[in-house]
């Protein structure tokens, strides 16, 4: 059920049947030629559709668009939230929705900037009594063996390449242009994870592997795990907090 | 065009040419029986994408679709920023898009609750050499009369009301249901204005006044006359910014 | 009652029968060549006064002669508080009063400037059961009608004009110097109400229409009016907090 | 010179010839029977006038009537700000005279209270090439000695006491009633310094000391010699800055 | 050279000559029956103390003891900071170092929860020219495969067990008691790494494996090998940055 | 008892049993040729341990090593943090100890920069139920009279002179170079203690007085004062508290 869509009577007799609230969270971000800037949003909104379709007692949020981007912020296009400012925002939908009984605000996002703000929001919120979900992909590593050509450029970071093209080959194929597709492995200096650098010092493109590796089959392995895996989250944090 | 959708060589070539971002401002909000929790933010978007039409150089930005809302925060399935977080994510925004060179921040607001963090975050940027227009139905009042046929219940609020629900009659119908309209007049007391007052001490309804008497027609007359009007605003900033 | 002049005994035998607090609240702003910088703060304190006055079971708090002056900054002489700070000294004073069981906090403000925090403030303050009051001239538009001669220059502002000329000649004609009147209009940019417009970028005075045409009579009649709308309107409150 | 009743031309003319502002500052705090809840501000406020009639080019800014009081915030009729709040208004005044080519802010200080806010404020206003000097009785130490007959009840607190009572009967006696003057000495436990203790713990009044011996004679003493150090420090200040 | 014996002489000869300033953080926390609450500030100072002999022109700077401990918080003993005051801390001693020219800080960290609090401070730091290194065990996973006998608990929590014992026991085996030490496989929910929990929601005992595998021959091999990683990294900054 | 070094057996005996936590606080901070910059943090440690000796049922806490120090930052080596940071650290020690039961607070201070700090603290936690004792050398002013040769320098400061230097010799004379010890008498400017002044624009080196007199003696018998008035106060909110 789309939160936005729903009119005054709907909202009355639909929300105090409501237990969990689906946000998805994205972030618009340059992602080379191939991808556009808003990717990790229209891959939020897709994974939180499908997450909608399986389980009962939810409604979807109207997306957050904007993230934080430190690493890539130089890189044209890219916009950032400050950690503060997206710790808010969170932090005051979950105070909103306790209002009307909602205490379980699951998180469906898709980028890796926006995981410090959303468990120090997270945090401040558990003392509120709602539990936060911060899920961004999980199952996704597991599901990805087998099923990924190339090896991973970094251990963390993951962008613009094989997995994330095929997530967008999956859920968005017609935002992508495999014609553009090509691959980039930079030459991270021996600091890079231990000190904050600016990929824009290190790459040119922040590309990070082969996206020309990428096919829709890939992407839907991938997400369905995905999908199944928060499914089996959001249950069993439902099952735990009815006890 | 649409920030979100664009590629890589897509975004370097054109935002250089980019000198003003147009932002759909919205809320999530209760708006009677035959409105729903995103009235606003249908709105926006809709005058956003008439304005886009009509002026070369822009793009459009992903909507904010949470706004400040404390009057009706009390009526079920309305979500609220706090004025902080909201001229947070305007200001993160505005630095965002200067890295670019884009300097004009166009903002169309629906909801008269986001006027305060509106200006808050302007006047910061406004410091920053970015220019932010803050636009909210320019221009409604004067194309209003003598399309409306209802009163003004309230001098300076209006909502889910014959004019808000003929701007929807008219930008987005699928969200409108005219059966459950009905008029809704409330008493309020003589110090409203002067002290913060939930709705919801005055009426069960926060419809404020006589949405039965909305048509696609007085939607378009006005909604064309406020494209109008931002047009010719956002024209006379470029100019005078010319310079 | 003078709250600064009470001395102990009185203190204890007067504050526990009060229960509402007038707080002056002006600003300090050039004013042009025929008014002084504190012409808010005279205005403010005058009409405080009056009302006074006319209520029973109150006192007179030390004025705030500063306030939040953004536009007119730029003129020499005027000093600025930001938006925060002036919501802080309210919501400090609200909380203080709270201690001794005073919670109705009634602001008689005459700077436009100061809105916004007043709000901010009033609204911290409605969580801990005080009331605030912010009382800017309610009922001077109607009053005004048929009194003032001039057109208003700007729909929203007035300064150091017709209307604030009169007041000061009512309430503090001895710091009025007629002789050094004279009339400004300004051709206000079309985005001058939607986008923050320092007024010395339009106009070398800050005055906003025609000072000579100010009489103490008209500043009678208005404010006058306005003191007997503020009197209606704190026993409004006073009526419906004691149900 | 009254900074608030300059008008136009006054302020234009005069302005640019001024390097020295003056700003009392004092409290709203419960002092006592016999002495008004305005004390402080009577003080700021008279040796404000004395120290401008001292020294040429200076204006006396409109006075802050409201300080931090911690200490004796449990009596009835007290009022305070926090330090953040004080400290906030200081710097925006600091910072608003600075536009005006105005960097040295004399505050003229009559509440303990308020020492902590005026050197944070001072620190950063520093740092904005402001100087303020927080001037808290200077010389007084000295000045009463030999001319007080009473030993001081605490080494760093004094409080409606023979010495500032006799302040009072020297600068505004019609708000002193020595009727009621009445001695209290607490009797203070040895942590008293070394913890935060609100002296209402202590003492039902917050009287510290014997007021009954105050003279105006006494305050007279005092009073001038604290104007004499004022005088000397502000003239040494510019002294060492115009080098 | 341990930065706080340095006399005056020493501190002008020496310090034009650092480039590198080393911090140890740690934290207060609970870690079992055989490890000390001091765990985690013995293995930072152990730790640096080896880094500082392995390379020139740098300084140890006096530890902060105190941590952001968020999932252990509840066990008796711990102490925590917010994430807020521990960035502020570094961000405090980054601008200070930076007066007297040292613009590399490293930080040797042995608690997980400090990540994010480095992590903020050094984005910030990075602004004003300063590099942060936050070095948590760089290189242990490597260094301890082949070395451990356990099977981590959980893929990115260690604590009291197998790996941190050893450290112990090669670094400050004085705090270690051996006798005390006993096995903890606790059984995570599904959502543990999804939302915040509080281990003792989880488990009685925060320890996490099997602390009876210790040995200080383990601890060794993984400790130098963090220490030439911490080495190594530190010098490529130097080079890279001296280019 | 360091608080540390405890082990879980023993947090879960002792801690119940504690009601006092000592907290050693000093600075880094220049202190001339003979004294070492951590001199502040020597001297509170060494405090802190003679305290915990005549005290029962209390720990000794790990010290914070870094003060507030504004006033000496100009000079090699100093390092500071704000005001701010440092009540932070200490309102989050307060709130952490308190889940433990621990409601008294002794902070050992040996920095005048720390007293605002301090105080800003101990004020908030007042209001959680926690004592906070700030103890900066109490009773040194009495035991030094007869004891010390030399005339202070300045009535509210004393820094690495006769009275810091022979508590260096009574406490941690390894650390002392008496060699390099010599008298610096400053000439204050009159407005030195009115406004912000930076110690370098007085004097060269930050010695306030005559170190050469130094003895151990001399230190020996203040700081027995110090610490048995320590102890004394400790005692005395003890009492107070347990009625």
């Amino acid at each position: 059920m789309d939160y936005q869509s729903l009119k005054g009577d709907e909202v009355k007799e639909l929300l105090p049947g409501i237990d969990v609230a689906i946000l998805p969270l994205g972030a618009v971000e340059f992602h080379g030629e191939h991808l556009p800037l808003g990717t990790d949003n229209y891959l939020a909104e897709g994974i939180s559709a499908k997450v909608a379709e399986k389980i009962n007692k939810t409604i979807i949020l109207p997306p957050i668009f904007y993230g934080q981007v430190w690493s890539t912020f130089a890189y044209s296009g890219t916009l950032t939230l400050s950690n503060e400012t997206l710790a808010a925002i969170i932090k005051d939908i979950g105070l909103s929705l306790k209002k009307d009984g909602i205490t379980i605000l699951a998180i469906i996002n898709t980028h890796m900037g926006n995981l410090v703000a959303m468990k120090e929001a997270s945090r401040v919120l558990y003392e509120e009594g709602i539990t936060v979900l911060y899920l961004t992909y999980p199952g996704s590593k597991e599901a990805g063996q087998g099923v990924l050509e190339s090896t991973r450029v970094h251990a963390n970071y993951f962008h613009a390449c094989e997995i994330e093209t095929s997530y967008m080959l999956y859920l968005a194929p017609e935002h992508v242009n495999m014609d553009r597709a090509s691959s980039n492995i930079p030459d991270f200096p021996l600091e890079f994870d231990y000190t904050p650098t600016p990929w824009i010092e290190v790459t040119d493109s922040p590309v990070l592997g082969d996206p020309t590796l990428a096919t829709p089959e890939k992407g839907k392995i991938i997400i369905e795990a995905v999908v199944n895996d928060i499914v089996k989250i959001i249950n069993s944090v439902r099952e735990n907090h009815s006890h």
